[in-house]
């Protein structure tokens, strides 16, 4: 379809997705699916492994982890703490947490909205610890190892002049970390994925992704360590949706009248609009306390 | 259209432009329109005053009073005054100000999801005086004569357990109030409307109206008392959208063509999702500023 | 002392302390203790049986359970659950939850003031139910029998304009539930006693009490079916710390001495302050967990 | 007075007075009092000019702007405007904001205790200009100069596991700020200090002020530009209150004898309390759009 119209998601599983739909298959691009029945999760780890595999799913190499799981908007703290599970024994694979590491964990979005406050609400229910181990020593902490994890909620450029980025390179460059894991609400290409997905990714986040759109990354290229980006779709572009709806009347048509189809369709100003479920409220204070749970969990031991 | 395809608007205005479209006079309404080219207001008022209005526009009888202000989204202090001097002067006419009175607000919608918190922030910022008077006499209030005021954020069904209805109708069964004011977050039936447009009705809140779709009304009827409701679109349905985006393509349809084309295109849980603007925590902020501003106006002076 | 000089306590174990020091005992009033040494939990049931007791204590006839908890303002989640659990079982002493119940629960305080947000932020955690089963009826929950719980944060008088109790019994007679339990941070006479103590009365709230000093109370006498009180100290009013420091000299003086020598002392706008801890933000977000724990073990059985 | 007995004070103003009280005149220290008796609002410009002074005063050598302004508490709208022309007046006589600054505005403190969220409050009502002229030039804004405003919320160190200055200074560093302005809630050694005074000083923020008394300051000298500090007072310190209630029978004891006599009655969990006026909600709120309101001011224009 014309690049234009090439609708944005912030999913890579998406992107395989709609390869698989069209049966081609994309070399230097691994895919590896688990389902647990049990527990109604399923696991795809999809790892780019060469330059053209990025090209092809336009996205730098790395590996890339959804866990998916239809339950995560109910509140049903035992799924939820399986959930935890799950993020966190992917998170040690990602990072190597069998030695003491500095952390940095980084809450991005906007807490004004309900949908983009995902970031910043995982934050505040945090352990941090990198204080107490500064002032008092391991010692202080009664433990023998321990890791030192600190976070911190930029907020958004309308609201604070500056880009994310500079402010996350400022305080990575003061405070040295091993690793920054960044927590983003994410745009989904599909509504159906809203609030039931987690991708977990050791590439970081990059320019034009997130609710809010970065205009700049957070990528190991320039905060000079690795970085993870957590992230779960709650929104949906406001033009995805007319497009999908008219999916089908596009198949019949070519590339040069399907532009000239959707450019008189979709309103421009669609585009700054988003679309999110009625319930996000609720989704998104489980989502974040299963996140959380996740990374403590990760975080506990040595 | 079928009407299981009839999008929902809170809007009359939005009604009456659907038949003004159509060159449909409705009988038993009276519309007058007032444009402010300095300001660049518009403000509408509609009046249905027959039973056969109502039955045509599917609203009760009563006025409905629009205020179409672009720039309303806008951080401009001196524009949002004087759109809040507009709301206060179609409240006294509305309600009889010229006497004392004792005045019951109500925030509708849910603070925990932006889009819908209007109704909650403008609580905030009311002045409230029915338990100073109580408590002082009016002597003591250093005033001659004065509104007492005050206010309720009843909260949401989900985290109450409770109708809206059930509980304003308690409160007010209690404090006897003269008038009931109910301020909400509406759905608008076009996204060039958001954000932008502020509705006065003697007619109350309506089943099936707000983001959050009260199932039961606030109205003269249930509460015994006037209930004047202002009332801002801040969403629409995503399901909306869609249709609009379609809205040429099904022209050339039959009635029967349009409902099976429709009920293929829009999948039903599109109507558990609703479109916002991006930035609709800056423009909640503004709008409950200027509605409480012009309430806070309206009642200054007895 | 001096009438005006008796320093305000919220907590009836505190005026049994007081007798206690004094080696006085009172009748009419039953003190029962029970310290769990492992849990480092202490549990005291002081019943209060007649009038002459009532006069005593200065409080009405009823059970007042206190459990003392040194641990609560720490981050142990599974003491938190034995604490939940300890509230849950008193509560099902207090209530007759084995048949079904609708349950009214509210949440006093002022969400703005973090010392006074307790009650508001339990009934954030609660598990609403009465709506799902009027919508539904027992059959669409899935369940045999339940509870049908409901709640509501009324708010505080300088921003509604009304008294608490208005709004109370206003849904009270408009939702008719067979028990109403009201959530609310209290004063408390020790600054030792902050934010590791919970009371639970079947007295309700009454006048005065609460951080916010209600003015009426919300008692089976006012709104006409059971009222169970929860409440935690996590404020001492500021005259009080001064009064405490003083408390030896005092002794040395006759009544009349200690009054002019208090008057001189505490200065009257002391009396519009109060004491709280450095971490009241935390602490709050601990105990409001605990008991809204404890209210969802308590329901969650008929 | 015994020196571990020297109880906190954020306020230069409150050491000139206690001075004053001893009629002692300290060399190196110039004060300037204007009183405008119509608007009732009182400037002290304190002006610490040599060591000696600096060490007499315990404060580095600079300039302390004091405005007392009783209504300050007060929402007299009229009021706080004549209160925020008067900041902005100082502020630029302060920094040079006659020619284009690049400026960054730290909003201290925790969002989540009402007394300290001030700092926090401020920042959200600042209108941020600096990422629109990155993004478009000054010629996009509509104006021919214009300063570069930025802001942060850096969150306390509880929440954070970092030192406050450590993040500033990071973010400094990245963004390059030439002046820095850090706002703060502080504490005062009176109560009758409480939401009525506001302290600017351009010797930035030091360590151990503030409600949550920040380890390291925010100073040219490790920040390397010039850092502004505003600063309320809205808590005391408990154990404060204390001592002032006792004030009169220290004087006839010898400094020994004072020291003895304190250390029994001030006990020490009193220093992890403080006192805070009942109504903290609203004044913290009048306060902070009063300076936000301020410093819009004073960068308004170049």
């Amino acid at each position: 379809m014309a690049e234009s119209y090439r609708i944005r998601t912030d999913l890579a599983l998406e992107t395989t997705e709609r390869f698989a739909e069209e049966n081609v298959e994309i070399r230097g691009v691994e895919i590896r699916e688990n389902y647990n029945e049990e527990k109604d999760m399923k696991t795809t780890v999809v790892k780019i492994r060469t330059e053209n595999g990025a090209k092809a799913m336009k996205r730098p190499q790395g590996t890339y982890i959804t866990i998916e799981a239809p339950d995560l908007s109910l509140p049903d703290e035992d799924y939820h703490r399986e959930v935890a599970a799950e993020i966190a024994s992917h998170l040690r694979q990602l990072v190597d947490l069998g030695e003491e590491k500095s952390i940095l964990v980084i809450g991005l979005g906007n807490q004004a909205i309900t949908a983009d406050s995902l970031g910043p609400h995982v934050i505040d229910n945090l352990r941090m610890t990198r204080h107490i181990i500064r002032e008092y020593g391991i010692k202080g902490t009664g433990e023998e190892k321990m890791h030192r994890i600190s976070g911190l909620i930029p907020g958004v450029m309308a609201r604070t002049g500056m880009e994310t980025s500079e402010i996350v390179q400022g305080v990575a460059a003061e405070t040295k970390p091993d690793v920054v894991i960044a927590i983003d609400a994410l745009a989904a290409r599909s509504t159906r994925r809203l609030n039931r997905t987690i991708q977990i990714t050791d590439t970081g986040i990059h320019p034009g992704s997130g609710v809010g759109n970065h205009r700049h990354g957070l990528t190991e290229e320039n905060l000079h360590v690795k970085v993870i980006g957590i992230g779960v779709p709650t929104v949906v572009d406001a033009a995805t949706i007319v497009h999908d709806a008219m999916a089908h009347l596009l198949d019949a048509l070519d590339e040069a009248e399907q532009k000239e189809f959707l450019e008189e369709m979709i309103s421009p100003h669609l585009h700054s609009m988003f679309v999110t479920p009625k319930d996000v409220d609720e989704t998104v204070k489980y989502l974040s306390y299963t996140i959380s749970e996740g990374l403590n969990q990760a975080f506990a031991q040595v």
